[in-house]
């Protein structure tokens, strides 16, 4: 099977490329976590919080409620020179250092955080991934979930490291399998150095959520390789599945053992693009560092490439102290539970109406932007079915969705990936049009 | 003589470790170009009009001027779903960078330029040099002036690129001399692949100009020796000395004959922190990629890690496209003209001063944020001068410059780097505590 690198299926040059009428009239693109582009709102609060950082006149403005300016004076003072045009310290502005580690405490319902920790970037996955390149002659590798991310395994080939995959289990709702785990890290030793595993939780494309067991059980394997644990945890606010709750793999390292809880190397990320909020375009996120080697976290603090702009990091600490009750913006602020009931009722949506369809199974999401269903298709059209599927949805419905091997997938296995973060109607016009090409196309193979 | 890395002089860390009382109430910083953050106020006209694209309410806000809100109104239709938290495409906003070509069209006078070859990044010198690591079994290596800019030896290191250095002439205005070039690559080759050369112009920190004919002979040196020239011209816009101007490397490249101008690779870049403006915490910039190779060309647009924050873009498209005469808000944007003028009168002062002190001796700036004056001091003070005559500056007035070291001087020459991008009087400031501090140590050795 041929690699799909850089055959990423893109709106713009398949149309560019078809001169012909088409039945409709605009093109959706769920491909990718991109909210307001899918015609999601911004939060007022975090915005107008942020319009008066960028021009501080602003202050003045009594249309503008109290919360807000005092809000962005109190950050405005934490800038250097009181502009958002400094550059501010290379680990992030220390007032939102303090306060991520205010939020990580009582998320972790007390676990202790440190803002020596704490660094903030505009896009944490490469600086993780160069974490894992190693000086030896052997290439590093990092175990990488298959599905993974479908932004990861370039990432990781820009950072010259080798992707080894381990299978979750897509039968047992996208499990982690430690069986497998073993046999992943078993075939890479001897030819690369394995240094680090990746895992996503909430899963991207894949929608599972973790429990405090399956966590445990990957810190000990991680552990006992001695592998650093790279957590991508950025989905943490979306989790909707029912009996599920998001649990940090700190805070369950925290309450193991001091074999463990001392001694495993852990990284967690977090980002302003992939909540609910879904401010992507203000490039800001951080990681938290635990049991890390004091002289890897002096690198990443001297990585001058990646600053993250003062705005975005202005942004993220609105995302992580929003609103109190009381406060005459927390009324507004209740919008964001509505995104969070939007996006659990579009899971739910599209999962059911996935698996109504002929020659498509779909696990149901528990957390994360995601569904990601199987498709079930003729031998005939086995061939990199996923991504000509996709590229004959886009050509025939205007419907732009991600083939699943850009999440990594080799495993003549094919799927298809939607982000459901969206307004409800775009969901349902997406699903629509996708019945309407996959019926048609089950039609020329009866 | 031992390596400088990571031991950056930092005012927090060498102040936090003396509990003594100080001769001074407040540290200046001018080791590096922060200029909020010394002082200088942002342009008002570029912060409404992101402060509207930020929060769009604003857009009917009759306290600002209708040019204000008719620009916001145009760039927040050029966002997708109409927000700065979209992702927008990887190699930026398609609106910004048609402003760029424009920009550049204009200033080249007429030499026409394409969208796409424009790159938008937060942070362009991570990627350049990412450009020159190679698959070889040998090391890629990079010609890099010496001195050079303070924030590249750690760049071109976390690239996995050799740095090789060339020496600019300090007693000929720190020129580009081709009998060098000769030597430092004769001296690379072998040992390490050379695939591209770097250079400032503007210089940083050097502050000297090149002329057409200095340029013209780095072309032909860089198309002899198949390098790809790597052209940091971000103080494009902080020409000031007598008789100077600024030629762009891609203007000289399109009017020399057809054997260089359509084979010479050449990159070069361009930012919003560099500028007068100092919009450093916005994080944007741009690369315009001539020559250059299609596969690279994808590569580049591939690297999802280099998306630029939405603000940033949208504030750099203001940058280059500034109000015309006639606008409302043109009166207002004249700052600019003024903030030109004090770096300029800054750079000239501060010239005359540092060459009037005993055992210094100072090129004078002919553009640029920067002077590099060399210290000329007594032998039993040689170990790592520089180092330490920040160090002690720091300690005994509160003044932080930056030294040579870490513009990659290791030839047994010593100087200091300071910003003149700030208020006149924080300059004078930093003057007097400076001689009070030269004088002073200058006694004990007499």
């Amino acid at each position: 099977r041929k690699s799909m690198r850089g055959i990423r299926v893109s709106p713009q040059s398949v149309l560019q490329s078809l001169g012909v009428p088409k039945p409709f009239k605009q093109v959706i693109d769920v491909s990718s976590g991109d909210p307001h582009k899918s015609g999601l709102k911004p939060m007022s609060f975090l915005r107008q919080v942020l319009a008066v950082c960028v021009y501080p006149e602003l202050l003045n403005n009594e249309g503008l409620s109290l919360d807000v300016r005092l809000r962005a004076q109190r950050l405005l003072e934490a800038c250097d020179g009181g502009s958002v045009g400094s550059y501010g310290q290379s680990s992030g502005v220390p007032h939102v250092k303090q306060s991520i580690v205010e939020f990580i405490s009582r998320r972790d319902a007390g676990v202790s955080s440190n803002t020596e920790h704490i660094f903030i970037s505009p896009g944490s996955q490469i600086i993780v991934i160069l974490l894992a390149r190693g000086e030896e002659e052997t290439q590093s590798a990092v175990l990488t979930p298959m599905p993974c991310p479908h932004t990861l395994p370039m990432l990781v080939e820009e950072a010259g490291v080798k992707l080894v995959p381990y299978h979750l289990i897509e039968e047992q709702g996208w499990a982690v399998d430690l069986d497998e785990l073993h046999r992943a890290l078993k075939a890479a030793r001897g030819r690369y150095e394995p240094r680090a595993m990746y895992i996503s939780n909430p899963g991207n494309p894949t929608g599972h959520v973790q429990d405090r067991k399956s966590i445990e059980e990957v810190i000990q394997f991680a552990a006992a390789e001695r592998l650093l644990l790279l957590v991508d945890e950025v989905y943490q606010d979306s989790v909707y599945g029912p009996d599920k709750e998001f649990i940090s793999y700190k805070k369950v390292l925290s309450e193991m053992n001091s074999e463990y809880s001392e001694t495993v190397e852990l990284i967690s990320f977090h980002s302003l693009s992939s909540t609910c909020m879904g401010e992507c375009g203000l490039r800001a996120g951080y990681m938290e560092m635990v049991n890390m080697d004091p002289e890897v976290k002096h690198t990443v603090y001297n990585m001058r490439s990646a600053h993250a702009p003062v705005t975005g990091q202005l942004a993220l600490e609105l995302m992580i102290n929003p609103p109190t009750p009381g406060e005459p913006s927390y009324d507004k602020y209740t919008q964001i539970l509505l995104i969070q009931a939007t996006l659990s009722q579009n899971a739910r949506r599209a999962w059911q109406f996935l698996n109504d369809l002929p020659w498509m199974s779909c696990q149901p999401a528990m957390g994360g932007i995601y569904l990601y269903p199987r498709l079930h298709l003729p031998s005939e059209l086995i061939e990199q079915a996923d991504v000509l599927y996709c590229q004959k949805l886009l050509e025939e419905e205007g419907v732009c969705l991600g083939a699943g091997s850009e999440n990594g997938q080799d495993d003549q296995r094919y799927h298809v990936r939607l982000c459901v973060l969206a307004p409800p109607a775009t969901v349902e016009e997406v699903l629509a049009r996708l019945r309407t090409f996959h019926l048609r196309l089950l039609d020329r193979f009866p």
